[in-house]
């Protein structure tokens, strides 16, 4: 391990501040997933790759590969990733940070002229974020074959159009998906690593600026449910004449909450969350009963058997609410994105480049989730961030970063051990 | 009184009908208040009544008087009024059919040449629903000068122009509201009578065509409360952490429900209604936990103590349960529409002009109640209808239309009793 060589901070400054001027809307930053604003995400990190003279190559679904070569170039290369997309209105560094540790890294070895012994690509990985398109991991999931192809007709969230539409008018490829046809090898992938900001608070409540990420929680989500009553007068319709779709997600998700605590009391590890709810703004009324809610219900936990017996009390529930309601609760079909766990391996050999060794779940998904369980040996670092992530407030310092980017560094250079 | 007389129903059938075609945006009815649809609403009722040879002036905000001159000319006058605005996409009777009957028993008295001992004035009353601007009874209440001259400044639900320059804008004049003048005086008002549909489900299920009204409940109405919490990612914060805005808004009103059913098992008359509640669509998505909810609480009784009560725990719950969730739950103030009872004299005269007579409350705030307020004899008649109000779906038939506008006229014909 050489100690002359840092990894590439002010390359990682000038590409942050890059990146949240020109996606910036508003308050918070917009990288649509296939849109223009990832698109504007790759143009720069590839600029930035071009400049430093790392291979360039992007697969057929629009994930960017940015290669050092190593001494053995026939070897199973490494890849360092994270996605370059975001939630609406979210953060600057919810994926780019990972993106731009890796460029980091191998501006630094190319500036020492370190030769890796394999070829190291940073991958940015193609629309990850599930809010554009209902279906997470897209980039890597599709890299790998593992896409449905019925998520082509995804439509986007905003606008409406199909995936496959808004794959062909960025100029790419929806056909290997269609053909479940894997666009990487696992066998010819040696480790994923990825560094990715924490998106909740415990680095801050702890005061540690980067942890080891032990594993993946998985995510069970009802995102289309659904509560259909009737529209009424608010006061002339007695209690047992209503059928107020209101009180019944209320009563629902009310219940929800009961469970939750259930779980936790029993000691599973669970997070239930309904982001968006809402009545009808073009029909609801400060005077009227509401005939209809829509909204999400999220289930996070470390285990398929919790999240599934959540889903399953989810659904009798609605069952039994709704009638008890005079309503009609759908909760519609859940996306899943399974739990996963990292190699060990790498968690320890981490473990030992931090100066305050600390590891932790990730409450969140991410593409190593997707690496792993193709075989990839798979490992992740979180950065300590404050405000959590997936809001314009995400906050994450320069020097926290380096301390995460600099085990990521000697990591490979140490490699293998 | 003359059994030779009836009320003009074919008039009636054939205003319903233009006012369906004038006013109708999509399958429900849009008349808004001191807007397009109210105005169109007015020049139809208004062209009609010209036809037949009315009397017709409008004072100063709007409010339109299609008069029969009686025999008595310097007499105080009797008025049949109600409102020709809805919600949106309300139904076509809520408020009409009030104006309707009384263009159909001044149309049977005229072609009959009956002469009133009073004049009678139909009165179109303007804006009474408060689902534009967030004041109820605008028209009636601008009549008497009960308005808070602050409502001016209140901006329209959807277009946010005040009241003021929308009052400006049809060529009415906001003075008298500033200047809390009244427009009526209520010595010279003999009694006011109003038709309604019934906004409930009640003559239905007891198969009556129509009713007499007590009285007519109060509304209390949080209309802007909100829930400020902190957007955050829905997978990656443990409960301790979250400032959950719909976990917290759910707890909310599931505690008010618990409240409203301890009321009721009390014996009192209410009734409690969430009619719109929504996240933020610019900013919240599913795998963020909701920064923001804001939503209605509408709280009405038929007296002042039990409304008070609840609003009273509404206000300890929020801060309580706010607290508890770590958010801010602002309730803001409360639009108040008082209760109002029924001139027993009227209300028993009317019972004994219906075959079936049937007295009932009526759970919907109506004009009667400001004419009651201010000391004029005043009565309503409810009129059997199919779905409730304020929205698409109101059915009336003429024929339980026909019953309670009789009753209206055989009451005019006897008057004074």
């Amino acid at each position: 391990m050489s100690n002359a060589i840092r990894p590439d901070i002010d390359l990682a400054a000038s590409l942050f501040d890059a990146l949240s001027r020109a996606t910036r809307r508003g308050r918070g930053i917009v990288r649509d997933s296939y849109g223009a604003g990832e698109q504007a995400a790759h143009d720069i990190v590839r600029a930035a790759a071009s400049t430093m003279g790392l291979e360039i190559s992007v697969d057929a679904i629009g994930n960017l590969f940015m290669t050092l070569s190593g001494r053995e170039r026939s070897a199973p290369r490494i890849i360092i990733g994270s996605h370059l997309d975001s939630v609406p209105q979210g953060g600057n560094y919810d994926g780019a940070a990972g993106v731009v540790a890796g460029l980091c890294v191998l501006s630094a070895m190319r500036r020492a002229k370190a030769v890796p012994n394999y070829d190291l690509s940073v991958m940015a990985v193609r629309a990850e974020e599930s809010a554009w398109f209902d279906i997470a991991y897209l980039g890597s999931g599709g890299a790998f074959g593992l896409l449905d192809p019925a998520c082509l007709s995804i439509p986007r969230s905003d606008n409406g159009q199909s995936l496959e539409l808004t794959l062909k008018q960025q100029g790419f490829d929806p056909q290997p998906i269609r053909e479940r046809r894997r666009l990487l090898d696992p066998s010819r992938i040696r480790a994923y690593l990825e560094l990715h900001i924490e998106q909740g608070p415990t680095l801050v409540a702890r005061g540690l600026p980067a942890a080891v990420v032990s594993g993946i929680r998985g995510c069970k989500r009802f995102r289309n449910a659904r509560c259909t009553g009737e529209y009424a007068h608010s006061g002339a319709v007695a209690r047992p004449y209503r059928h107020d779709a209101v009180a019944a997600t209320v009563a629902f998700l009310h219940h929800m909450e009961t469970v939750w605590l259930q779980h936790e009391e029993a000691g599973a590890d669970l997070v239930l969350t309904a982001g968006e709810l809402f009545t009808d703004a073009a029909v609801h009324g400060p005077s009227k009963i509401a005939g209809e809610t829509r909204f999400v219900l999220d289930i996070r936990g470390l285990t398929e058997a919790t999240m599934e017996a959540v889903a399953a009390e989810a659904r009798a529930a609605a069952a039994r609410i709704g009638a008890a309601y005079r309503v009609h609760i759908d909760l519609g079909a859940t996306s899943d994105s399974p739990s996963a766990v990292m190699d060990s391996h790498l968690r320890s050999q981490l473990m030992s480049l931090l100066d305050r060794p600390f590891e932790m779940a990730s409450g969140a998904g991410h593409d190593a989730a997707v690496f792993a369980k193709v075989g990839i040996p798979s490992a992740m670092i979180f950065v300590r961030n404050e405000n959590g992530s997936h809001n314009a407030d995400e906050a994450m310092s320069l020097d926290d970063f380096a301390v995460g980017t600099r085990a990521l560094l000697e990591l490979l250079m140490n490699f293998p051990f």
